[in-house]
């Protein structure tokens, strides 16, 4: 079982910001900024390759979670990134797809090694 | 009008690789790697703070077609990284939401400063 799927089973300890039937925040434990989230759907999928038309909302769903959380944790106003990493050169390293939510200072360049 | 629109509109030229009724991809007229391309919703948005249930699927759209181009272009194995900037923290340069599309080798710190 892949280590988001231990998470998605309390198997693995992590900090949750959120979480509902089928999706879940949790602090990326190698923060890059000073707010670092992972969102992730419960059920497993690799990356953007094994998505289509059937189940890319999934994307969508991320996205206004990111936004809302944002919100919530007040860097909305002051800005934020989302990324999804896809495959060896994106630097993907957990196989189970991921948005990094990142916020709460500048993001320069230094923000980004493989991210 | 935005610089975008002026693309959508053809007031402005771009290198397109893909168009639709309501969307968009072309060329980043400064490439952060080998492939970097913008994928754009015809209708102006700013970013994520301006969307809600009603629009958001426009974000899997773009992730879909994403993921086809990656595929086209022939870096769906190697990997890719789609990038969303929100605001000023996140070095959101024009405020008409974009998808980065990046690929073609490692993307490392150095590729990364204020995409």
């Amino acid at each position: 079982m892949c280590v988001f799927c231990k998470i998605v089973n309390k198997e693995l300890p992590s900090k949750i910001e959120y979480e509902d039937e089928k999706y879940m925040a949790f602090y990326d434990i190698n923060p890059k900024a000073p707010i670092h989230l992972l969102i992730i759907p419960k059920k497993h999928v690799e990356n953007l390759n094994d998505m289509d038309e059937s189940d890319i909302s999934m994307i969508s769903d991320m996205a206004l979670l990111a936004k809302n959380l944002a919100k919530k944790l007040g860097i909305d106003k002051s800005g934020y990134r989302i990324v999804i990493n896809n495959g060896p050169d994106s630097g993907q390293e957990v196989y189970h797809i991921h948005m990094h939510l990142l916020g709460g200072n500048f993001l320069g360049s230094k923000l980004f090694a493989k991210i």
